[in-house]
């Protein structure tokens, strides 16, 4: 009985709907928005007008492209106005507090990297440390607190999506490190937090939802191994939003070693310091905490495989093994229409390609073998901040109905819960 | 952009909201129905309206509950008209149809099973007899083909929703067996095809969705092992259908050789005859169609369970552990809520749980483990057909619009596609 369909939520869906065709299209007229989003011309005439109204989008006059004679005619056009808001993205990783402001046509326009202390991080420690980095990131930005409405902050690891905290993480020696809470008290401002992995899935829907819709599966190689699920047309994150934890998923009982403490998960095989282990013939039980790999480990490791080490090149095929076994278990449980594999790691696929195909090939039945593909997407470092930005002026969208209790808000904002009127 | 807001799927929407409420309540005043909907006296007078005028409701005068005086006043109240649709659930298993005919109320009047010969079953063999043991069922209940809407077909192992085969199954010596298309031909209704496990959850989220709701995972160890997959509150198939095939996700490379002919597959450390084969000593490599299991192998392994039988009791204790390294990755990649374990083979769980704790705990990092919970149900025949029928109700309520090209369809039946008028 929840399905109640109610108005103002079909009202503010159209709304979104409008918002989102700008944000990805450009400046466009009121008649080709009402093709692209195939709304009545009432409804488009309607909304842009209420939005007009609240300062979210504006009319500006555009030359129509040159005819055959040369005239390009004035021709009135509507588009975001950049100004009416402002989102966060924050990426938090190893000693690294990435920041990014974007304005509200979704675009960048400045950005700094704070350190700060993984090994001595905790539930106690770090929500101080990062509400100070925000706040002079801002100061730098000469941008003030108010102005921003969304913050999305993306944590490797078990991200608790539902409750805001991390749970476990290679950023921090703490656990249940508290994230959305201290946030929002500090900033008043609405902020979700997610696993990295969920916000490239998101990325990639976000510029090409014609090949990344439907149900696919994202796998991240990297510093750990990632995973982010997109199923029946959204982002997934389970009950408790920790799901696709991808790098825990076990791979062999009483295996390799793993970050986490168990044996023989996925990551404990394909994870940078499993590779390293595996290259220097180091025993499966080595503890990750002694071995020195990370990024550029990782770098030195695949010089190795291209200069034809033996080691470094089983130590890529046997990952690329575990790979396709643990593709395969994706496959077999999710039936993706398509699987991505991208991280640093993906540099290595050509010594982990014809391991993969094996693994693949020996764990599922022929029958669940042939209904998906599988992509390699070089690693490009702003998927995630990509992904923080679209969700949340996703979130924005939706909603932000652009009015309060006391009335329209002032022209050319979006109103602030919790900030002075 | 495929968010439209539609008006027309609004008020199907609510129309389906209201049939569902009667049918899952009985018989209401329409007051009741408006509160337990939540839709406004507006709403539901309108589509009752339409409803009874298409006869798929029909008044009827009830009495009130007594009160204090001991008088009740007749009050007038809704209710469906049974005879409004029929639809046929079909459970399609090794040797076995099973077909049951439910009216629009949902309630089962007529049921009956017809044998054929799983070892000579293929895509060509196969559909003729479905089609001839339909027919000889509709005959021995006096009902016209014409009058069946909806048929739903459930069948164990790969199945394909979306193309409507089943891609491989026990049940069958052939493969990609065509069942919708040649059904939907010979009765002119709407035919779906699932999973077996599928129609469990279904049912169970129809009888208990306070329980069973949001996301959570039903295993059925039985003559296989069986998934069904409940995300984010809706039964989740794949992008070909396939989804939840828990059974032959891989739990071992290179171990115990499975049906399907891969090695390692839980399917082989959990079924019958993997048990049989455990319990028998036999190595892991003897072919599982040398080995009487089946339900009454099933009883029998139980029954030396019972007594003490130390090779029964190993076998159940590593199916035990199997499973929960099985249940681990489930959690680690989908992050259910709950997870239901049923099947004739949950009989024996006591013998299987010591061993199902201890997989979990080695495979599962401890934050992964907090956040879910195992119901373990005793196994019901009739699950697999409450769940078709549910599901074929849903697909009835949703679908038809109750209005024809030519108007309003007579009164007290549903306009059927493809039958004269």
């Amino acid at each position: 009985m929840s399905r109640k369909a109610d108005r103002d939520q079909i009202r503010r869906q159209n709304r979104a709907i409008i918002l989102q065709a700008l944000r990805r299209q450009g400046p466009m007229a009121r008649i080709d928005l009402g093709q692209i989003t195939q709304l009545s011309p009432a409804t488009v005439t309607a909304i842009t007008s209420d939005l007009l109204d609240q300062g979210l989008i504006e009319g500006i006059e555009a030359d129509e492209p040159k005819g055959p004679q040369g005239r390009g005619r004035p021709r009135s056009m509507l588009r975001l106005n950049p100004d009416a808001a402002c989102v966060i993205a924050i990426r938090l990783s190893v000693n690294s507090i990435e920041m990014a402001l974007a304005n509200f046509t979704g675009e960048t326009f400045f950005t700094k990297r704070a350190a700060f202390n993984s090994a001595a991080a905790d539930a106690k420690s770090f929500p101080p440390i990062l509400i100070a980095a925000i706040r002079s990131f801002l100061e730098d930005a000469k941008l003030s607190p108010d102005k921003v409405l969304e913050i999305g902050i993306a944590a490797q690891g078990v991200v608790e999506t539902e409750t805001g905290l991390v749970a476990w993480s290679p950023a921090f020696s703490g656990r249940k490190i508290p994230i959305v809470q201290p946030l929002s008290e500090a900033f008043h401002a609405d902020c979700a937090l997610s696993n990295d992995t969920n916000m490239i899935t998101e990325a990639l829907h976000w510029s090409d939802p014609d090949r990344y819709s439907g149900t696919f599966a994202v796998v991240m190689l990297d510093y750990g191994v990632g995973m982010g699920l997109y199923l029946d047309d959204h982002l997934f994150s389970g009950a408790n939003g920790t799901a696709a934890e991808f790098g825990h998923a076990n791979h062999i009982p009483g295996g390799a070693l793993c970050r986490c403490g168990k044996r023989g998960c996925l990551e404990a095989y394909l994870s940078d310091y499993a590779l390293v282990r595996a290259a220097d013939g180091l025993p499966e039980t080595t503890s990750p905490d002694g071995i020195a790999a990370g990024q550029s480990g990782l770098a030195t490791l695949i010089d190795r495989a291209k200069a034809g080490e033996s080691g470094a090149l089983q130590a890529f095929h046997q990952a690329g093994t575990v790979l396709g076994y643990g593709l395969a278990r994706i496959v077999a449980l999710i039936d993706p229409k398509r699987i991505v594999l991208t991280g640093a790691a993906v540099r290595a696929f050509s010594f982990m390609e014809e391991g993969m195909k094996s693994g693949l090939e020996e764990a599922l039945v022929a029958d669940l073998r042939q209904n998906f593909e599988i992509d390699v997407l070089p690693w490009k470092e702003d998927y995630i901040r990509r992904g923080l930005i679209a969700q949340a002026m996703e979130r924005l969208d939706r909603g932000h109905t652009g009015e309060t209790a006391h009335g329209r808000p002032a022209r050319g904002s979006y109103p602030k819960e919790g900030a002075p009127a």
